[in-house]
């Protein structure tokens, strides 16, 4: 359990959201915003979210679909009780499991028809100078990529559809993980500003889907050649997400 | 064999290069100009083309880069001779070899310091419209996407690069085919016009690489957001590719 003098009181979606994070540990940034903002969910359909963290991406999700049946895995207690409070505080239902998506925990064995998930960042053994134990058991790569989009795969109802966002050096891993069950696969880059490579991906795909791999022209997240001093610079879309609670202005499937 | 009257004499690189190519058969386009210009051959390097065609590929590297020892692989042997002829007639000297890359001439079964590749286009059974054999076989995916690269990477010397230009609707495929012995895996997205999906890709690797995977921002070919009548309307980064014989503003890998 974190300590009180451990969290900090973070708004997201432009304040609609409260979420108490550790102040040193793994903290949500933008990804679970952005995950939450292209999930095609509808008023009651079920979510499983696995490594849902504090929870930041399914509140996020709850704020823009209302009426979704939420459920997130958590490993590590402390921040699956965190994920309970923060969802109590802004008045979501969310069912949080503790465990290990490699054991799926028995409550969990069933269908969604949406998975989603942000893998943790760096691979085995990379080194993410992260000091804080959790933090770097949130951001180091324990289980592989490819264990988190089977163990995702195999919750998806037929139709279900699963979303992922990760770093764009891991999308060979991620496709070559996705087996003859899932089709249409859209990869949404995440380009920080004009000109660069793409650092994040968001990968949609569908259980059971016919349609073909589509690759979708870069989303652009910053204005500007290079970063501006204290200025946020998004582009208008990536602030109408960020602090709206907006969708993204195109389906990706 | 063609009969002279099933052939035109057409212009690339803006008239340096004159291709013979069937009328009604399999004719290059704008692929094999742009894969050739993402090739980061040196002189003195080997290069092979798996299925060369009538060549285009390979006769455009050596307008760019001199002093290349050119092999190229073609399966019917009506475009292999075409390829001998379109290189005699351009200056260029092009070991053309008759044969399927699934079982590798005895000649060819030697290193080479880059692999090129323009694989066909459809999916077997897909139904390409094609009424001409020649076409229908140059564009139908007799052999798939995965032998292709498979038979590329045996032919790699240690440190080569392999270059090839496919549809966008088939990177998993080309993703989940590069095994453990290739690298430093780059993807260049070819999009039509702004704000589309990427139709082809050109997918550069590394034999032994270690970079990481990117994904480069989209190569944009055209200018306006529709076709504007009879103009090519290329942009000047494409047009000086395709007119000029120039490179890529910068490099995949």
């Amino acid at each position: 359990m974190f300590a009180p003098d451990e969290l900090t009181d973070d708004g997201f979606l432009g304040g609609r959201l409260r979420v108490l994070q550790p102040g040193r540990g793994y903290r949500a940034a933008t990804d679970p915003v952005f995950l939450a903002a292209a999930v095609p969910a509808r008023p009651g359909q079920s979510v499983l979210e696995l490594g849902c963290g504090a929870g930041v991406a399914s509140l996020c999700l709850a704020a823009r679909v209302p009426g979704l049946r939420l459920a997130g895995l958590e490993v590590q207690p402390a921040y699956a009780e965190l994920a309970r409070v923060n969802a109590a505080r802004n008045g979501v239902s969310l069912e949080v499991v503790e465990g290990d998506l490699a054991a799926m925990p028995p409550v969990l064995r069933r269908s969604f028809d949406h998975v989603i998930a942000n893998p943790p960042y760096y691979p085995a053994g990379g080194g993410t100078g992260a000091t804080d134990p959790g933090r770097e058991r949130a951001m180091r790569e324990d289980t592989p990529l490819g264990l988190w989009i089977e163990a995702a795969v195999r919750r998806l109802a037929p139709r279900g559809i699963l979303s992922l966002i990760f770093g764009a050096d891991r999308l060979p891993d991620a496709l070559s993980a996705l087996d003859a069950r899932m089709g249409s696969i859209a990869v949404l880059p995440l380009q920080a500003r004009e000109g660069r490579a793409a650092k994040r991906v968001i990968l949609q795909s569908r259980k059971g889907g016919r349609a073909p791999f589509r690759l979708l022209p870069p989303f652009l997240l910053h204005e500007g050649a290079c970063h501006e001093g204290d200025g946020e610079s998004f582009t208008p879309p990536a602030a109408h997400i960020l602090r709206n609670g907006g969708d993204f202005p195109f389906r990706l499937i």
